[in-house]
């Protein structure tokens, strides 16, 4: 039933949102059915099936977790400060339950114009978190978004900078999370891919379409578009990353298609494109 | 008639494609009405009426030209580099006709996944440019943008890549352009801007909105949105450059207004914002 030779078998993982017309239960068995071994969930789909139970099917199908989507979004007023702590805390210790080691970051918007405060805070809020984390036995990643979204999901939105940040903190606790629709136009990414060797924690692809229709869910399926997936994903295994390699694509087109269609056109593309 | 101040009134330009629901004469006529001293008219928006009667229409306005957009797309097929340089040198000499000594340089997509080999061939493009360039008086200013136009426009995305160009070139004939629509995110920034000094040949604003509806025409005018134009600006100033500042709005919501409501709004809110 699957397309995928067992090198790829090993490595494809089926980033959530891409089939955001499907819930977990949907996603796990198409997955199944697919043959991908590995699975990225989203704390919004699985807040929708329960933590008890979404960590119960994760389980009963075998498939393997990547990592999970996502904590973050630290720079709030002051008063805001203690819930989203107490909520990224939640965030960490349900990766753990759903049997992955690593916590996708999104960093956040600032909350008004001086995104150097805002920057700040991340750095802080991280902090905060490192020692719950270690705890739960569970890595932070912090991924970087592309600028676009500076105004509203990141202000973190370059490997330099994430790789900054990390620096900060043992790569045993904070890495960073590569993903090519975000860094694939940065003039400094293959010498910042080489400075994040050893704190890769996941790799994320899809295309960059063009022409790009909207900002959050134009992406293109892995081929479509113009980013040199081989490449970069040459790049992150010269500097240390073996693990699962996800497939996250954003895409209203995507969304409006039956949800096996999707799942094959990936498994029958991801060894020929990335 | 204007609630501009005198301060301002000297530093205000109005780029062309702030109005795009106007021609080149309204355009102009708009800008006196308005008390608008500087223009900053665009390449095909001149062809409409042609090169020596817009050359005319602004002589006889008393408008300065701050710069002219634009040449540049240098990356295209080895049986197209002749004809895209030759249209090139044509834009310096329009600009000269036009008045300005500065030509805007878009630097255009890559025609293939190869991104670096792109950037490459901008550099030879520039470099093929200056002795023309310097002849007709005309100084070429990089303009980074956006990195979310790096597939369709420009791979030429960060102040720093800009600065390392233009660092091939004399400061007397090729510099770079500060647009913060397209810089406001970098966390390299201000000190971009810094190493810029003496380099600065333009600095446009306009506003990033949260949400940005779209990729192209999703500006915001200024003050609406989220960028430190002021602290932009200032440090532009600190960095030496005491020239006209553009108002560049690429903006559908704008372009669907009346145009003298549009530089109205333009002008009472400069001095305020920028």
């Amino acid at each position: 039933m699957s397309d995928l030779d067992s090198a790829s078998k090993h490595r494809l993982s089926l980033n959530q949102m891409t089939l955001d017309q499907w819930g977990l239960e949907d996603v796990i068995d198409g997955c199944v059915r697919a043959g991908v071994e590995w699975i990225g969930p989203w704390r919004h789909k699985v807040q929708e099936v329960g933590l008890e139970e979404a960590a119960r099917m994760v389980a009963d199908s075998g498939l393997k977790v990547s990592s999970y989507c996502r904590g973050g979004f630290f720079p709030v007023f002051e008063h805001e400060i203690a819930a989203r702590r107490d909520d990224n805390r939640r965030a960490i210790d349900e990766a753990a339950a759903l049997g992955t080691d690593v916590l996708v970051l999104v960093c956040g918007p600032s909350v008004d114009k001086d995104i150097e405060s805002a920057r700040r805070m991340v750095v802080e809020g991280i902090a905060e978190l490192v020692p719950h984390a270690r705890d739960a036995g569970v890595r932070l990643g912090i991924e970087p978004l592309h600028p676009m979204f500076a105004g509203d999901r990141s202000v973190v939105v370059t490997l330099g900078q994430a790789n900054d940040m990390a620096s900060n903190f043992s790569s045993d606790d904070v890495g960073v999370i590569v993903d090519v629709y975000h860094v694939w136009w940065d003039p400094s990414l293959y010498d910042e891919i080489q400075r994040a060797t050893g704190r890769i924690l996941g790799f994320h692809v899809s295309d960059w379409m063009v022409p790009t229709e909207e900002l959050l869910a134009g992406r293109g399926l892995i081929g479509d578009g113009v980013i040199e997936l081989r490449r970069i994903r040459g790049a992150v295994e010269a500097a240390g990353y073996g693990g699962p390699i996800e497939v996250e694509i954003l895409s209203r087109d995507l969304w409006s298609r039956p949800g096996d269609e999707v799942l094959s056109a990936i498994v029958s593309r991801f060894p020929e494109h990335v």
